[in-house]
């Protein structure tokens, strides 16, 4: 891919990886951020060439533009500053859920600009620019979520995109299917190590716990802000998610409460094989 | 500790990683397996001294015996076998579940034979004794639980033991106090990883799952013989916790069906301050 310059708004975790990435892969990256103590940090490690609170010739120069915000606050920043970028702009994001998100982001696109949405599934424990690290997206998923509004030459520069930052597998879901994905794999994921962790105090057990536990509780270290707002944005799947558990967790209640030993050991051969399937065994 | 012959009853992968272990501490092992084949191999290893799948001469020859049995199978073979055993025998077991097995199998000893239980939290997904290895116990916990009826030689005799075998953390719990920590922090996460592996066939998602679905559904691969055997042996404790655990999540989901994003960001605060605890931060 050609030498670019790419505009990152909000240099958080993700943000600050994308800027790393694209800083060496011979990109000119240059970010927003609320936070200038994350700028003057980025301009010192080098991996940003300019930055600002909020430059208009930043937003308006630059023909790649990546959000790195949370999505109501992508929504907000677009309303009040969307008529400062460039004019051939594309557009994307990085936000966990896309229904309601796409649309409202393609809806503040003038005419000649492109809003084409993905989610880089990486991530890590810690938030903000000083714990990104470019590494994190090496062989993760990176998945398009593309509307009728979307062109083919955009796809492509996104997966040109993907590629060059070393995701391991480049997919094109619709964002109905992209929210029921996540839905399972990550949110109800998390918020079972959430009701996991929140069950009992616990904490006197700590020293009995072995990696079962650790690997269980791990997502329970969790950002209140982002996930409560993507837990809500993706309301309706994720109860329905939530319910399908509870009503497996309730099927073995009631085999273990009835002495049902054939029953559980039917459970646990179905999930072992379901398991086996994920190992590619 | 001076060299001792022990008695290995049950050569799988916990049995048989006592087996390689005491050997390798320079101890005479000896083994009982009903499958001719694990004898076979760990002879052939050269990790047990002699074996059979009964002797009665090696049941009465040695002084120190581990059961690596299932529990059932343990009382069952102590009602066929528990007369031969050496009038002095110290026996000990691996068992993950205490109350009713503890005072069963020292019904069965004899005036000058003592059983303490112990529980070796440590394991593998796989099992059998070709997957056995004594470096699962390294670092491991290491529970005794004593009764009334257990002496302080006998108390004493299993400490060396498992600090020679590498234990990095050796506590002493009641059966009642350590039926219902591993309700939580074992059975409980069990119960878990299976129920959102068998929530639906959600198999076609393979590529998309991350570390967190993967972290938390590891142990989904379980044994079914075993596993069924536990649950049922600590059924009123571990629905106690699936109650609990339950009550938790139908919290999350209130407040999320609620769209009260206040309460979601208090539970994703509480589960964050507790798991940091665990992490010792």
């Amino acid at each position: 891919m050609s030498s670019q310059t790419f505009l990152i708004v909000g240099l958080g975790l993700i943000g600050g990886s994308y800027a790393r990435g694209l800083h060496a892969a011979g990109h000119t990256v240059w970010a927003l951020d609320r936070d200038q103590d994350a700028l003057d940090y980025a301009l010192q490690e080098g991996f940003i060439q300019r930055g600002a609170v909020y430059d208009k010739e930043l937003v308006s120069g630059a023909e790649r533009v990546i959000f790195g915000l949370y999505p109501r606050t992508m929504i907000d920043w677009l309303d009040a500053h969307g008529g400062d970028l460039h004019p051939e702009a594309l557009v994307t994001d990085v936000s966990g859920v896309k229904r309601g998100v796409v649309e409202a982001a393609q809806d503040r696109m003038a005419p000649g600009q492109e809003f084409l949405a993905s989610h880089p599934m990486a991530g890590r424990e810690v938030s903000g620019v000083r714990s990104s690290d470019a590494a994190i997206f090496q062989g993760a998923n990176f998945i398009i979520t593309p509307t009728g509004r979307n062109t083919p030459q955009a796809m492509e520069a996104l997966r040109a995109l993907a590629e060059e930052l070393g995701f391991g597998h480049i997919s094109v879901l619709t964002p109905q299917e992209h929210d029921e994905m996540i839905g399972y794999v990550s949110q109800l994921t998390h918020a079972i190590a959430v009701s996991l962790m929140n069950a009992n105090d616990n904490t006197h057990l700590r020293e009995y716990t072995g990696d079962s536990f650790r690997d269980l509780t791990r997502i329970a270290k969790i950002n209140e802000n982002l996930w409560s707002e993507l837990f809500l944005a993706n309301r309706d799947i994720l109860l329905g998610e939530i319910d399908a558990f509870a009503e497996a967790l309730g099927g073995l209640r009631a085999a273990l409460a009835a002495g049902d030993e054939e029953e559980l050991r039917r459970l646990f051969i179905q999930s072992t094989h379901r398991r086996r399937i994920f190992d590619g065994e």
